[in-house]
């Protein structure tokens, strides 16, 4: 992509409407039968679609790299993946649900079981029960609301997992964590590793010996372990950046935190496909962009399980004629990475990009798959261009240069 | 590619093996009948393996930019080749063989005519005999071995050609060519083009001075011309960077040389493309990464030799089944640049390359040729990621973020 003051400057306000649908992971490869899951779907409203839009396949991060979610998504936001790094702690603060402010530093917390001696027996503490997590969690946070002038917010996740966030001013990142990552090691406390963060470092270490201190009677959870303390990254927005009026639909905690930290407005939505697609229909005058968040087909791929994720896209494929009747001047469907279910995990294969407007030269893809997305007129692109694509094709973009 | 350190940071040790075959400057372009040489060439197991593969064409530097061996294969090992630039001393010095030393300043030297007043006549000496280059050489190193503390090793060439290898510490390059390029000019001395080189310059006039009093008894070589001066590159290992231990079979010392700067082992190998075969093969579970270097295919390009090019392509074809029988998890074919038999030389047009693995999507490509991989997976792509793109399908990198 051309650098972000660039685009900024090119950009213009005008009453088009982008959508972006997103399906988590949708990239696949052939199973024991040689289909990925698009080639295995039933998807007659895509192929149709995929036949009259011009298509392509994108890398998120670079060739052969798997990206997580945060760069995956930030980069089909349109900022460089490289550049913006999220820290840990910011993204799983994101997964719970925390709404961060540009003040906050947040780290990942794990419970853990120490012995006597203060060494660690077991970094997940015999992986409590999340009920246990949750009791504790409030325990925490009745006896700890403040250090100093910083505001302390602990929230639970699943298991032994936790998210602390730091809130107040003057908290800088650049430490190390406060986690051993081996059984056999004494607690660990947090350290500077620029001279800015020294500050920090001395709340996160008293609120260590503050949770050592509250939880010594607990067992097995009776210490804690805290690592990716991450500042929130302040990204420019996309109204800032491109003039957009963006709104995010998104089922899932994590996508709606990665989607307002690019300054998106959240919408209410419900748990199904059914929910977001009709959250865009009510909320289509509104807005200018829309991502539209679709999770199942990644977490089906992580599990290893083809056949719902097959369903899935199924699922998708019914909403799509719908989606069609509210005549967006762009309709972008893509996925942010790969999540193939051989692999069952993310990967770094690339993914397919769909791309419908009434500016386009349709190319020969007939059907709505990996490899027939080989032949689509985009060829194969770096995700950050695309944001400039749906800008270029809703006309929000003037010339480069006289 | 992303940077080497983002790559160094997700890389991590595997079990896999890669195997990278490189047969050099294999792209063509058509003859008068209108086939490149691998269209040319009966090569079923090549076809074969195309069709299960994912293919497509690399740039080794830049769109039509010719690379010369160093940086084609520096890009295939996952070097920037802008960044690291290899100096024509080292590559010389590489070509003869001479294992470089991390101390070392390497010259590209010719042995020439001066007449009585010191003026150039002949550059090259008339191209003297090689037989009486090795003599020269001989009596150059009999009677120069040091100079200071600087060892000095001198080694023969074909022709005029020789070699000079500084070894001692603080030797720096950034030094001018001792050598003005023409005939009818006085002998030349070295400059210092910044002040750290400066000691090197000393040591490199008085190094001419010698070879001047040695040599004036001689005719026609009674002079040398020294260029390319240049320090060993001290490039990063692929071990250091990414946890592998790789292996180098290749017939020709330049491919050796060029695979001894990052890091690989070196194997003992013959000189025929079945000795090559044969040496993996025994080898084959002593490292994790391949590099199989047939130089062939360049040197019939180079001499515009269509048909002795079209048989080493067909000749390697026949070695792909048992290449294959050895099941490395990832295999790679391709070019390091291309050499077109009726361009007689190395040319900017882009490599075939086919990547096999359990983790690909299939193509639509059915042939091995430059036509063909148009339609390749993997599109058209710089060689620098090639290696990232090795690692991911050996599932040797990690993922990027959370």
């Amino acid at each position: 992509m051309v650098g972000e003051n660039i685009l900024k400057e090119l950009s213009v306000k005008t009453d088009s409407k982008i959508v972006l649908v997103v399906m988590d992971g949708l990239g696949d490869l052939p199973n024991s039968e040689g289909k990925t899951a698009l080639e295995a779907a039933h998807i007659p409203n895509l192929d149709q679609l995929a036949a009259r839009s011009v298509c392509g396949l994108t890398d998120p991060v670079s060739r052969g790299i798997t990206p997580g979610s945060g760069p995956a998504h930030l980069s089909l936001f349109g900022y460089d993946p490289i550049k913006y790094q999220i820290g840990r702690g910011v993204l799983e603060a994101l997964g719970v649900g925390i709404n961060l402010t540009s003040d906050d530093l947040a780290c990942r917390g794990n419970f853990a079981t120490i012995d006597k001696d203060g060494i660690i027996t077991d970094r997940r503490a015999g992986r409590i029960p999340t009920e246990t997590n949750e009791k504790l969690c409030a325990l925490l946070q009745r006896e700890i609301t403040k250090i100093d002038n910083i505001k302390v917010i602990i929230t639970p996740g699943k298991e032994h997992r936790f998210v602390v966030v730091f809130r107040g001013e003057g908290l800088e990142d650049g430490i190390s964590d406060a986690d051993p990552q081996l059984n056999g090691q004494k607690v660990k406390y947090a350290e500077a590793l620029r001279a800015e963060s020294e500050k920090s470092v001395r709340i996160i270490n008293r609120f260590i010996d503050k949770c050592l201190e509250v939880l010594k009677g607990e067992h097995p959870a009776n210490a804690i372990l805290l690592r990716g303390m991450a500042k929130h990254p302040n990204l420019p927005s996309l109204r800032e950046l491109y003039k957009l009026n963006p709104a995010a639909i998104a089922a899932y905690p994590m996508y709606r935190g990665l989607a307002r930290l690019v300054g998106m407005n959240i919408l209410e939505t419900g748990e199904t496909i059914a929910d977001e697609f009709l959250t865009i229909k009510e909320n289509f005058q509104n807005y200018d962009f829309f991502y539209v968040h679709i999770k199942k087909t990644d977490s089906y791929g992580e599990d290893g399980n083809f056949a719902a994720k097959v369903k899935i896209i199924e699922e998708t494929d019914q909403y799509i004629p719908a989606l069609l009747e509210l005549n967006p001047e762009v309709l972008v469907i893509t996925g942010d990475h790969s999540t193939p279910a051989v692999l069952a995990g993310h990967s770094w294969h690339p993914n397919p990009f769909l791309l419908c407007s009434r500016y386009i030269r349709v190319d020969e893809v007939r059907h709505f798959s990996e490899k027939e997305f080989v032949k689509g007129g985009l060829g194969r692109f770096p995700s950050t261009d695309a944001l400039t694509l749906m800008l270029a094709n809703g006309l929000k973009l003037s010339k480069f240069g006289a």
